[in-house]
C-alpha cells in the first residue's frame, strides 16, 4: 500500500509498504465528520504483459476536486499519479492475466485532525492507496441484467450538495435503500430527485438510455452534470467514443458506420423512460462505472410496478455491447485510442 | 476510552482502557463510505461533587436511530448508557469544577467491514467513546453574539436525506461553507433550503426566534422536524421548559409568570425573519445545542446585506437568558427537574 501523511508542514515523504492496519487517534476527524474522498481506478495487463491504467489523469483531477470540496489539503495530481503508477508497477503480479480482469486501485484521502471540534480538516490528512484484484461484474450470457428499485422518498444528492464529488459521505446514506432493494430482489437503486422523478444515477453508476429514431440512427442519453451527478470517467469515455463513431473517426463492432449515435446530456425522467419503452422507441438501458465498466439494466421497479426493458442475447443491447467491447479493448491495450491507456512501466 | 467491537458473532465484551490510537484495516468501510454516527453529551459535577449526565437516554435513543439509518448494527441503548455512565464515573476527575464547565462525551460508532465493496456495514463495527473537558462557548458580557452567513447555493440536508440523524456524513460537506463564513467574518453558516429560503439550522445547532405579541406574550419559534432538522436534545428541552412555564408548572428567572411563551415548531423563512426584525416584532434570535447550550445570534449575512438583531447587555435576550440559566442549573444538578439530570454514581 501507498501512504503519504500530511501535517502542518505539508505532504511528508511517500512510502510504499506492506498492507497493514492504519493507526489513528480516535478523535481523528474522519471517524466523526467524514472528510474522506476516494477514487476507483483499474490497472490491466497489456498484450506486452505490462500494467496499464485507464485515463488515470482524470481520476487524479477528480480526486483533487473532491479533496478541495471536503476541505482536505490540496496536492499535485501529476505527482500523485506518479506514486500510483509506481505502486501498480510494483504490484503488477496481482493483476489476473485473464480477459476482463484487472487490479482495482483505491486512492483515498482521509482527514486525521485529532480534535472533536467541528471544523475544516486542512491541516492533518492521510493519502493512502490499496489494490484488490477484480474480475468482471457482468458476464455476458450468464449474468442477468440489473434490476433497479426506484426510490421516490430517498435522495442520493441535492443541488448545493456533494453529488458531483467522490466523497465517502455520499455512500453510507444510501445503504439503507440498497438494503431494501436487495430484500425486494433488486440489485441496486435508481436514484431520482423531485416530483417529476428526474433520474440521477443507477446505484453507484451513471445511467444511460438508447432510443431509436425513425431514420435508423439512435439517441444516447444520460443525465446532464447538474451538480447532483458524479462525472464518471467511463461515462465521459462512452460519450466520447459514441461521438467519434458518429463523426466517422472510429468504428464500433456491431454498429454500422452509417448508424449515427446522437449523444445528449439532458434531463431524463422516469415517466419519459416508461413512455419510450411503451412506444417501442427504447432500445437499451445501461449503467457504467469503473468497477463494472458497462452493465445492462433489465428492469426498473417503482412501487408495485416493474418497467421491463427489451431483452438481448448475452444481456447487452447492441450499443452497450459495442461500447463495452471497445472500452475494454482500449483498457487492455489491444486497441490504442487517444492515449487513454497509460503504461505504468 | 470505552471500546466495544462488533463482528458477525455480535457485540463483544466492552473494555474501558487508556486513551490510545485505533488500529483499523485500510479497507474499513468508515474510511471509504462513511458509515459513522455519533452523539455529543456533557457530564457536569453536581453540588455533591458527583458526575451527572443530561437526559442521556435521549442521546442513546438517537444514536440507535442514527446507527439503523446508516445500516450499522443495532444495540441496546440502556446497556450502552450504562457503559457511558461507567466511563464518566471513572473519568469524573477530568470534569472541571467550575460553573458552565463539563466533560464533553463523544459516543461514536464506525463501520469497520474490511472490504471495498459498496454495501451496508452491518457485520463489523466499533463503538467507542472518548471524553474531552469543555468550557462554555459563550461568555455573557465578554463574547459577541454569533454572526451567521446564510448560504443560498449550499444545503446541509434535504428531504429523503440524513439531516434528521447524527451521521458524520452530514458534517464534512458543510466544511467548505464554514471556511467561507470564517473568511468573511462570520462564526457559522445559516443553513437554508429552497427558493423560499426556508431556515434549517444555525451551523451545527438548532435555530430559534422569539417574537413579541401585542398582548405582551411571546412566540418561541423553531423549524419543525421535517426530516432535514436534527432533533436536538437541547432544542427539545427548551421547548419543554417554555411550555412548563406557560402552563404555570415552573418559573423562569427574569420572565414574569404572566408572560406566556407560545412555542411553535413551524416553517420559518429568512424573508420572514427580516420582516419581523424590520417591524420591531423580533425580540431575540438564538441557537442551541449540547456543546454551546444556548448562544445568542447577533446578525445574519446574506449576499452583501447584514440583518442585525436587537442587542442586549451580556448578549442574551431575556428569553434565551432565562432558558439558558434554567437549563444549566438543571444540568449542574442545582435544580431538580423531571429526572433530566442523571447521576452516574
Amino acid at each position: 500500500m501507498l501512504m503519504v501523511d500530511y501535517d502542518p508542514s505539508g505532504w511528508n515523504a511517500p512510502e510504499i509498504k506492506p498492507f497493514g492496519p492504519l493507526s489513528l487517534d480516535p478523535t481523528s476527524s474522519c471517524f466523526h465528520y467524514c472528510p474522506c474522498v476516494f477514487e476507483g481506478m483499474k490497472a490491466y495487463l497489456g498484450p506486452d504483459g505490462k500494467p496499464r491504467l485507464f485515463r488515470p489523469e482524470l481520476n487524479m483531477a477528480r480526486l483533487l476536486r473532491s479533496a478541495v470540496r471536503a476541505t482536505l489539503p490540496a496536492f499535485d495530481p501529476a505527482a500523485a499519479l506518479e506514486l500510483v503508477k509506481r505502486l501498480v508497477a510494483q504490484e503488477a503480479r496481482w493483476i489476473p492475466n485473464k480477459p476482463y480482469h484487472g487490479l482495482y486501485i483505491r486512492p483515498t484521502i482521509i482527514g486525521t485532525r485529532p480534535n472533536v471540534g467541528v471544523m475544516p480538516t486542512d491541516d492533518y490528512a492521510l493519502f493512502f492507496t490499496v489494490c484488490v484484484p477484480a474480475g468482471p461484474m457482468f458476464k455476458p450470457g450468464s449474468s442477468t441484467p440489473l434490476a433497479l428499485l426506484a426510490m421516490e422518498d430517498r435522495v442520493r444528492a441535492w443541488p448545493g450538495g456533494t453529488g458531483a464529488y467522490k466523497l465517502g459521505a455520499n455512500y453510507a446514506p444510501a445503504f439503507e435503500s440498497q438494503k431494501e432493494a436487495a430484500s425486494r430482489g433488486y440489485n441496486q437503486n435508481l436514484w431520482m430527485i423531485g416530483k417529476n422523478q428526474q433520474i440521477c444515477e443507477a446505484g453507484i453508476m451513471n445511467f444511460l438510455v438508447v432510443l431509436k429514431r425513425e431514420d435508423g440512427s439512435v439517441d444516447l442519453l444520460t443525465p446532464e452534470l447538474d451538480g447532483t451527478i458524479l462525472p464518471g470517467v467511463t461515462r465521459q469515455s462512452i460519450l466520447e467514443l459514441a461521438r467519434a463513431h458518429t463523426e466517422g473517426r472510429t468504428e464500433l463492432d456491431g454498429i454500422l458506420p452509417s448508424t449515427k449515435i446522437h449523444t445528449r446530456e439532458t434531463l431524463i425522467t422516469l415517466p419519459e423512460v416508461r413512455e419510450w419503452n411503451a412506444q417501442g422507441k427504447l432500445l437499451e438501458v445501461f449503467a457504467c462505472g469503473t468497477a463494472a465498466v458497462v452493465v445492462p439494466i433489465g428492469r426498473i421497479g417503482i412501487n408495485d410496478e416493474d418497467i421491463v426493458f427489451p431483452k438481448y442475447e448475452e444481456g447487452y443491447g447492441p450499443v452497450a455491447k459495442a461500447l463495452w467491447q471497445r472500452l475494454v479493448a482500449i483498457q487492455e491495450g489491444r486497441i490504442e485510442w487517444e492515449g487513454w491507456s497509460v503504461p505504468c512501466l
